[in-house]
């Protein structure tokens, strides 16, 4: 057992674009465990973009990050050392343990996993919160039907990928967004999109309009602004639109809608939703998740960064979408 | 029977804001009845803002009105000759025969109605198509429970009046949204609401914080732009949009939604819908209204301008909100 640990804590607010200085990293003592408490060695830490949200003191649905505090963030790891009668030494746990490498807690909040039926990274990932936003946005928002046109933005995300193969399974054509001809070609080729729009193009609207000719029935967004507007234009009457995140306006880009007006000559649904706030349907989602990865239906990738200290450069990638795939960092 | 009547046709569609010469007024040979027809006398036209949108060939969701035809409108009058099994002299119907004094009609759209039971005009306001707009819209999108805050733009008008009428009756506290101080008491005194917001007072934000200080779980919006915006800014978690009309946009207005981020972070639903394409619930909702007005639970309150020459301005006006209530051309 190491008698002290590493932790990323927020040290002040964004004004704009988070940068490195928003981050302390501190080196703290490990405690001693009072009975009903455990250890856990945390092997992954997830960066997720509702991270950004958390940083601002601004309202928002979720109690801002404090100062001074170990960043929120969720892991993976195992179980160290145990004083509570739930948890024994060497069990696979998943929680929201933050940017820590170790962690005291009383196991309220973790989740016992498989280590042998998936790699632990993907309970974090396909298997974890980012695959269950993908079920739930999908199946409980949108609601596809087969042969429908389905858009999904960040298609090669954490998110995005999931939500577009779930789609295809239902006998859906999916039409991904992405940024850059490596995702569009990886979101085609290993995920199995029917088309994917590069973004970065740089003719957005005219690119998605010739991919979606029969229009579009639903839309997954994690991005918004002229992503969510682009897709908006192309609806067709009754769409849905299941809102996971709006990452583009965190660099303090325009996010206006500017195709509101579509909303009801299409006749559309719009509906946000957090998905930690459907906790009772995860049972069933992450194991329906758990069986198409293990059976190769449901394909993943990963950025994985090494060591605690790299993190805030790596999150701030992230916001940039310098990565490809879920992001993470890997902690031992 | 005369052997000629009046009717307005198209004549040219709007660049912008609608001017009287996008109408023809013309005098028309009564047609001779053939089997299966009948004869409708107009005893009244209903001017409603979905009017706009068809004279424009943009792309929407009904067919636009083609050009030097009969004006499309709700009518309510009285069978003055048939040939058709179903309706006989006398009867007093309600249908959508146009902008037209008198018009043949083969009976497919026509509803009877009881003339005795409600003044005929009625049968184009609360008892009509506005007033299950307002029914569908409240109930069936917004659903709202006793005690929650529901706000309403257009709030002295033909369907946001029973909009907030219906969801005093259902225990919620409604704040309106009208246009001047006379508007404004009637929507408090005569109606009932708990507030009302004169946008015209040049502090809308402001004021309906100030009305709804403990948030907004539904929103029943008429107008859109910066009336919608507005509401949105006061949001609870888990509200409920009901989008009906978005009358602002049609001078030219800017209708981009800049609060589209509340849309996520409040985890709302925002519903988009045409009420005629839910004739399969009219029965119920018309049935309703008709007992609420006839007993004087439902108020309402009516603008009538006289002949069909001048229907043009009226229409006009409407746009403008220079009508108090609903708004009817009397055609004898």
């Amino acid at each position: 057992m190491p008698d002290s640990y590493r932790r990323i804590v927020l040290a002040s607010r964004p004004r704009g674009a988070v940068t490195p200085d928003n981050f302390r990293l501190e080196t703290v003592a490990t405690p001693v465990l009072q009975d009903g408490e455990l250890l856990v060695r945390n092997h992954y830490l997830s960066l997720d973009p509702y991270m950004r949200g958390r940083m601002s003191a601004a309202r928002s649905y979720a109690a801002s990050q404090a100062l001074d505090q170990t960043m929120i963030g969720g892991t993976v790891g195992e179980v160290v050392a145990s004083r509570h009668a739930g948890f024994a030494v060497g069990d696979a746990v998943v929680g929201v343990l933050g940017w820590t490498e170790l962690a005291v807690t009383d196991g309220a909040q973790l989740r016992k996993v498989d280590a042998d039926k998936l790699p632990l990274s993907a309970y974090l990932g396909a298997v974890g919160m980012p695959g269950m936003a993908a079920w739930y946005g999908l199946n409980r928002i949108i609601k596809p039907r087969a042969g429908e046109t389905i858009v999904v933005s960040a298609a090669s995300g954490a998110v995005g990928s999931v939500v577009g193969q779930l789609a295809r399974l239902q006998g859906c054509r999916v039409v991904g967004i992405a940024g850059g001809p490596a995702k569009c070609r990886y979101v085609i080729d290993e995920l199995g999109f029917d088309a994917c729009i590069d973004y970065k193009g740089g003719k957005l609207e005219a690119d998605l309009a010739a991919a979606t000719s029969d229009g579009v029935n639903g839309i997954f967004e994690n991005v918004g602004g002229v992503m969510l507007d682009a897709a908006l234009a192309r609806t067709s009457a009754f769409g849905r639109v299941a809102l996971c995140g709006l990452i583009g306006g965190f660099g303090g880009a325009d996010m206006a809608l500017h195709n509101a007006r579509l909303l009801l000559i299409n006749r559309l649904t719009v509906q946000g939703f957090i998905v930690t706030e459907h906790m009772e349907l995860w049972d069933q989602g992450l194991t329906e998740l758990a069986e198409l990865v293990a059976s190769g239906q449901v394909k993943y990738r990963e950025t994985v960064t090494q060591g605690i200290a790299a993190a805030p450069e790596a999150f701030i990638g992230l916001l940039q979408g310098f990565n490809f795939g879920k992001q993470l960092v890997k902690l031992i």
